[in-house]
Formats: structure tokens, sequence, C-alpha cells
């Protein structure tokens, strides 16, 4: 089950980073699309991209495919306008972004805002290109799925969730309700956009996959709560300890460091039990397995 | 040609509305749904969605499709999402908006950044409902027109050089590649879907219809420049006279009041011109020509 993640990843990095360059015109409107490459080039981990292209791949004959790569792109640009837009005055007031001044503070709030909103259409543009090289079905599963993840109802419910919370005592129900939400169904819908790629997907494949998307999210925020407390901000490439300085609700606050440490750790047995329920040949979730290991184990 | 509007309109407007209300649910995560529904409804002349119902509907067999009515609903979330946005402090810090407050005044900075970001994915939302009621190639369709029109190479696009070029002067080329991108792209968008939702229009009709479109925006955009100086608040629903406060380039400053009327009627002619060259019935073209014929005589 162990592999070489450094090896599977750098191709895919590679392919990813190239279409997401590619995706922004170097000709834009008023240097629009300036703000739109500082906001998602030369930073983040890429970790949704990597989910959408391993689990295509997991679930696909080991190849991924044009819309894989597509769906990759636009997962990854939702996620740099979420956070264009939260690390604004409004929001968060942040100023540090994977080590670099954010956008709001390089190029002003009104071209953040702007490029925030552009990166997002941004993506439901990459989501349809000519039908000649993604099928329509595919493209409008993918949109579907997008759209509502990263919607009122998603994503955006999830960050207003997190706005409304400060300094309230959540219950772990409601605050596993807004991370499901804020963060969850982001990581969730790249699972779940890698298997609308796979044209004939089973369902119970799909049906294991959601159940891995879901634990690896709730996973993933559990490790964020804990990194904020234990990492500095060199290592995490933003502001560390933040919700403690902004009262937010989290999993270190509600049970402590040392159970939520043991939490993601019971989550991410729990998304590796998933992997092994989809029934696929362990050789073809070797990636997918990986990346599970990288999100508990990451220091930033 | 001439037509009693008023009677078309009404139960079109019914049906958007009711498409409307029903799209953002009453339930929602921290009232989010809530700034969603007091920027999308009660307001609004509803002039994109009647376009796409009037085009389907003149480019069909007369009748307009549900996929009609979603992309109907589709473009007022983008249209209110981009008002929401537009008017917070950062941008034009605008107060009033449809005679009421604006949503950052009425509900804050941060819910109404993200009701606008959450409003903009609801619209690819409705464009992607289950493929039993519309078929996935014409979801395709309609998500890809409405992205490029809105993204950072249309209306976004706009929107940053209109940002850029407050206190510049613009050369009338300048002006209308502005005005092309921030008003006209989603006017145009809203013919070319309306379209898109007739499976098998021909290429003369969507060419045709294309220069309608084109013609309308621009149009509108004049008309609107002409009404910023001519007509009070009151009227307006919103903030007269601001374009001049803020120094912003527009026709009536750039060719003088008359001149800027005139310009406004000829291209509301070319528009008229462009609806006889897509060849379809006069019958089915009324409601498209008392629409034009409002754009320019409206006095709000």
């Amino acid at each position: 089950m162990s592999m070489d993640l450094r090896a599977w990843m750098q191709p895919h990095l590679e392919r990813v980073e190239q279409a997401l360059a590619a995706c922004i015109a170097a000709e834009s409107p008023a240097q629009l699309g300036q703000a739109m490459r500082y906001a998602v080039l030369d930073g983040g981990k890429r970790l949704r991209p990597l989910l959408v292209l391993a689990t295509a791949e997991a679930a696909g004959d080991g190849e991924s495919s044009q819309a894989a790569l597509n769906a990759a792109c636009a997962i990854e640009l939702i996620h740099a306008y979420s956070l264009v837009h939260d690390d604004m005055p409004c929001m968060d007031n942040d100023v540090l972004r994977r080590g670099k001044p954010t956008v709001h503070v390089q190029f002003g709030q009104a071209q953040a805002l702007l490029a925030g909103d552009a990166l997002q259409t941004l993506a439901f543009e990459i989501l349809t290109p000519s039908q000649a090289s993604v099928s329509a079905p595919v493209q409008a599963d993918c949109v579907a799925l997008l759209a509502r993840a990263s919607g009122y109802q998603g994503m955006a419910g999830g960050q207003a969730i997190d706005l409304a919370s400060v300094g309230q005592s959540l219950s772990e129900a409601q605050l596993r309700q807004m991370h499901r939400l804020k963060t969850g169904a982001l990581l969730l819908c790249s699972v779940q956009m890698g298997a609308a790629c796979v044209p004939g997907v089973s369902l119970q494949v799909q049906t294991a996959l959601k159940r891995f998307g879901e634990a690896l999210g709730l996973a993933f925020q559990v490790v964020d709560d804990v990194l904020d407390v234990t990492a500095d901000s060199a290592t995490l490439g933003k502001t560390a300890g933040k919700d403690e300085a902004a009262d937010k609700p989290t999993y270190v606050a509600l049970m402590g460091l040392d159970a939520a440490k043991a939490y993601a750790d019971s989550l991410a047995a729990q998304a590796m039990q998933a992997l092994t329920e989809t029934g696929l040949p362990e050789a073809r979730l070797a990636a997918l397995r990986a990346l599970t290991a990288m999100v508990v184990e990451r220091n930033n």
C-alpha cells in the first residue's frame, strides 16, 4: 500500500500548474488577470486538484482524462477565490497567505473583490470547454457538483456560519456541520468530480468514495485546527494562532489538543477503510491512500 | 409590430419571480439565504430574464421551456450578485439600490460579500438541474455562455476597466469596450442563452440575434448614462448623478446630452433591423421589439 507519493505527485502537479497558468490569459482588462494569477499561481499544495486526478485514475483505467484535469483546475480556482475573499478586511482581515501579501494588500480591495469573483466564474468556464473535448453529460455533472458544493448550502454557507459563530460556543455537532460545509464540501466534491469524469463508474464505488471524501474532509479540518495551535506562521505560510485570537470555535478548543489529534487519526482510518470498500484494485488506490496520509501528517 | 408589452410581460414576470423565490431555500446556514433573497426579490426590472424568455419564444415555437426559465433566473442571479458587490464600500460605496438600503448596509459587509459570492454560484446550480428536465448539451451550452459573459473577459473585466478609468479621459472606442464588457456582455448573453435553449436554431438566426444583443446592450448603457444626468434618485431608485460626481467617463461626458440621446436611438434602430434579419415571423418578434423600445424609452 505504501508508494512513493512524491514520484506520483510531481508529474501531476506539473500538469495542474501548467493548466492553471494557461487558463488565465496574459492580456486582460485593467490587469484583472494579474491579480487572478497572483492569487492562483506559485503557491498552494494543490490538494484538491490532486484528489480529483487520483480519484479519476482510481475509478477509471488508471489514466486521468482532459475532463479530470479541467475539474482539477476548476476546484482549485474555487478554493483560490474563497481564500481571496476570506482574507479581505471585512472577513478575516488577513495580510499573509502562502507566505506572500494577500491579494487585497497587493492589489487593493476593489481589485481583490473582482479577482475573487472572476476566479469563481473561471471555474465554471473551465468546466465547459467545447463539447468535442469533454462530453456534455460530464460537463453538466461536474458543474452541478461544484456549484452545489461551493454555494450557500456548501462552502459559502459554512463561511456564513463561521462568521456568525465568532465568540459563540458550539457543540461538536454544530462545529462538524460548519466544517462539513466550509472545508469538507469542496474536498468531498474533489472526489466526486474525479469519479464523475469516469463515465459508468459503479454505484458501489461512488458510495464508498463519498464516505472517503467525507471522512477526509473532516480530518483535514481537525488537522487544520491542530496546526493553528502547534505550528508557527513561517511554517504555516499564514498567520498562526488566529483562530484562538479571533475566539473561533475549533476542535482543539472543544476537545483539547491530544483528543483532537487522536480524532484526526481515527478519521483518517475511516477514510482508508472507505477506500478498501470501493473494491477497486489496491494498486489503483495507492495515490489516494498516500494523499490521505499526507493530509493527516502535514505540518502546514 | 406594436404589441401590448404589459400583457406579455405580466405572466412572464410572474414565472420569473416565482422561480427566483423558489430557488433560494427558506432555511439556510446563518441567514445567508436571507441576504441573498433580499438582494434578488422584490425589485429589479428583470430585463435580462425577459430577454431570455422572449428570445427563446422567438427562436422556438413560441413557447419557452424549463431550460429558458432556468437561464432567465441564472442571468438575474449573476446581475444581482454584481450589484451587491458593486455597491460595497471598496467599490462604488452606494447605500441605495432599487429604493432600498443596499445589502451591505442592511446585512453588513461580510454577509454582503458572501451573499454575492453565493448568488453567483447559485446561477450555475440553476443551470444544471437533473438531466431529466433539461438536456445535458443545453446545460453545458448555457453554463459556457454565462461563465464567459460574466468573467474576467466579460462583466468582471468591464468592472475592472471601470474602476481603473475613474478620472481618466477615455476615447469613444475605449468607452465602448468598457461598456461592451461591463453591461453589454450580460445583455448579449441573455439573448444567446435564450437561443441556446432552442435546440437546432439556425446559424442565420443566431448571427442576427447576436447583432441584436450587441446593439441592445450598448443602447442600454448609453441610456443609463443619459438617465444618470436627467433623472432624480427617487425615479431612478438609486443615487443619481453619481457618475459625474465620481468623475467617471460616460457617453454624456464624451458627446454631450443630445448627441448621446440620438446615439441611443440609432442603436435601437440597429437592434430592430437585426431582428428583421433573423427572418423569424414578425408575430414571434413582437416581444423582443417591445423590450427594445422599453430599454430606450425607460425613465429608470
